[in-house]
């Protein structure tokens, strides 16, 4: 890495613009990466960074444009001319660009593409924009090599040599029937390893992992990591071939999937970073907390009505509310825990699984086991405080035993709603992350508070 | 994907491996990825896979063996003895051979080393294996394409022929000058357009993005991930180039880096999964379990100490201990998005951060505006339900304003240490994820208790 982003090349490239300096732009840009060229203009408003665009290569900026993310890009191209992005969207990948045109309003959209020049990539642009974002033929890319199963070697070398300019990473030539229809593949290597006069027929590969364009896009990215591939063809259902996903769009998925999956288990809602407004990052973050200050009204309700109620016995209502703290914090710890380990078999999902049933099984032993050695802990714990002098029950052991005996069967309850939550999440077709977000956890604090006034009032403890 | 796998096949084939029907055998699996063996053969035990992998391919059956994980290989090679594993080892990728290799004990590892026929092979597997498992040394491949750039095209093209066999997945030749030093790339598509009589030296790409072998794995995935890459030069010191390291092998990185981070931020310590034995699942949550149990006695202690000696009105200590649930709810809340969202920022490091004092500004800003809300919401909240007669504090608006101030405080202080921790955890290098574990929530808990009582007693309701 030759380049290295500095404070002081920021301000002086500031100045530059400022002075349109334009042989000193050129020159700094002439080895660098795109991608660092797109984070020092993340620093820039965008006619300044309209400026550099306009006056750097235009396959550099236009790989600039196909890597802003998405917030910075509907606002930048404001500033563009419908004439000005088709120019571009000549060059980007259509994947890219299918996802640059959805980002625009809809009259802007038009003038854009009917603006393309090259009418093969207008077509194709149209029809990747039918896709959902978030499916396999919103991923892909129309731009691929393909070759008819009849042909020679060199036909085909002849075809990559043409295609070369268009199509960006080559690792291997598609194998089709007349049809279209997707037969197998041919990696580049093999095409220079064999002779060229030999067929296609001859050396090409027919065992070939494809995706239907309708595929989940997380789907698409456990096949792709799940068979190490680097690239994976898109077929429509009657398997003829339309476009490829590269590893590079699915590593991008990887990472967001895991970025919404702590998002939604520490209560943010939708997709905020460290350096949004203040504005929106508050806004992020209230919607959960208000849910758990309702829960936590919710929780002095009922403590409040069963203090009035059932507690004739002041004392023991203290005695019960000192240990409040730690029944929630255990709830909450073993709920997460629990949800954890069934959020991440859901998201590896095997050939053979065992049966929710066996599930339930191992976690109600699972639970067992710790919900006694906790108990007991406390139990013990708290005898032994007694008879020191730490602490004062009141109505000594009878304290100890409601705490361990509610713990124990708060442990096994949370256990429980840990695991089939995120289940019955996933069978709803909502993310089971949810299952570690405050929603849960808030309905999950308040069962465990129910549990332990519920279980003290059976004990007699009043 | 041809092959589907089912319980009717996995029975067939435990009856005919009985049989020792090697035909059925070879016949299954002749179209079937690699991949999909491996997981079904994780329902055969050892002995049963050990004949199926010696009773197909070599190369496949050598994928298999890479492909399996840590934990079932190092049982499973057992059987092997260091003659069959050095078969292997003369045909899995370095990279592999060297985690194979690390995984056996001391004893067996030399023998399996000294078995290996190829001399070659075997240099390169001690070499690797004195890196660490997770740094760039640790993920490389020896196994790669390089020329030298006084070469001609189809010098290149005799020597990608000739080593095709051992190198996978080419994509790419690497420029090397006389000392083995990187200068550069070609790809093969670039080798397929050259002209057999050019120069290497006319062809090559000179921008060249390389990594050192002490380079940790989390930077090397950043790297890659960042600027696109599906394969990634190893370099030492001196610019010699050593190694490569693929795609696939850093987007399972990435999954486990998020997999561990979930785990820490759900307490759940070393690495479990759900078919685990039920000893090892219940041990991986016992550690953090305890932890929150002692934080709850703490607790305990604390809020029975501040009632015996301060809180001469047992009413007012009964109405505040309603609120205790909704204390810590939202202490836990607010701490766990404002670690969150730090985490997020940490683990996509930018040239241009912010400075912590700005950063420590803004969440100011933000957790007033959400303290004050929901300060406001409680404080008017209880109000009303005072009026209507559902709650009965005893000591009237009191309760209500210590409720709603505390609430406040503890908003502001639990960002602060939400965003303070994972800072300082990554500056001493440890995982920032443990900011969300139960540890640091436990703590959290605690002054929110202590602020909330302490409050109590400042504004005099007692």
């Amino acid at each position: 890495m030759k380049f290295s982003l500095t404070n002081e090349f920021k301000e002086k490239l500031r100045l530059e613009i400022k002075n349109q300096n334009i042989d000193f732009i050129q020159k700094s840009f002439e080895n660098t990466s795109y991608v660092d060229i797109t984070e020092l203009l993340y620093e820039f408003d965008s006619v300044d960074s309209k400026y550099v665009l306009d006056n750097i290569k235009i396959d550099i900026s236009a790989k600039i444009i196909s890597e802003l993310d998405e917030d910075n890009r509907q606002n930048f191209l404001k500033i563009y001319s419908a004439n000005e992005i088709a120019r571009y969207l000549d060059i980007i990948d259509s994947d890219d660009g299918a996802d640059i045109l959805s980002e625009l309003n809809f009259e802007k959209r038009n003038d854009v593409i009917t603006s393309i020049k090259d009418s093969e990539k207008s077509k194709n642009l149209k029809e990747l924009l039918q896709y959902d974002e978030d499916v396999a033929g919103g991923l892909m890319a129309i731009e691929l090599v393909k070759c008819n199963i009849n042909w020679k070697i060199n036909q085909c070398i002849e075809l990559i040599k043409k295609q070369a300019k268009n199509v960006e990473n080559i690792y291997s030539v598609y194998v089709t029937d007349d049809k279209g229809k997707l037969l197998g593949t041919v990696s580049l290597k093999d095409i220079i390893l064999a002779k060229d006069n030999s067929s296609i027929k001859d050396v090409y590969d027919d065992y070939i992992i494809s995706v239907d364009t309708h595929m989940n896009q997380e789907e698409v990215a456990q096949i792709m990591q799940k068979y190490d591939l680097t690239v994976l063809p898109v077929i429509n259902k009657r398997g003829k071939l339309l476009g490829r996903i590269t590893i590079d769009d699915v590593v991008d998925v990887i990472t967001e999937t895991a970025e919404e999956e702590r998002q939604i288990m520490s209560g943010i809602t939708s997709d905020v970073e460290e350096d949004d407004s203040i504005w929106k990052l508050s806004n992020a973050r209230l919607p959960w907390l208000v849910i758990g200050i309702v829960g936590g009204l919710f929780g002095a309700f009922f403590l409040g009505s069963f203090e009035n109620n059932y507690f004739k016995n002041n004392q023991m209502f203290l005695s019960l509310s000192l240990f409040i703290p730690l029944i929630m914090a255990t709830a909450g710890n073993v709920g997460i825990q629990s949800s954890s380990i069934v959020i991440q078999s859901l998201s590896n999902p095997s050939a053979f699984e065992s049966s929710v049933t066996n599930r339930l099984f191992k976690v109600l032993l699972v639970s067992i086991i710790n919900g006694v050695v906790l108990s007991l802990l406390v139990y013990l714990g708290l005898i032994a405080f007694d008879y020191f002098g730490y602490l004062d029950f009141g109505i000594y052991s009878k304290t100890a035993l409601i705490v361990s005996v509610s713990l124990f069967s708060i442990v096994m309850l949370s256990s429980l709603l840990g695991t089939i939550t995120p289940i019955i999440l996933d069978k709803l077709n909502f993310n089971p992350a949810l299952a570690s977000g405050p929603f849960i956890t808030t309905t999950n604090d308040l069962i465990a508070l129910a549990i332990y006034f519920i279980v003290a009032l059976l004990l007699g403890g009043i």
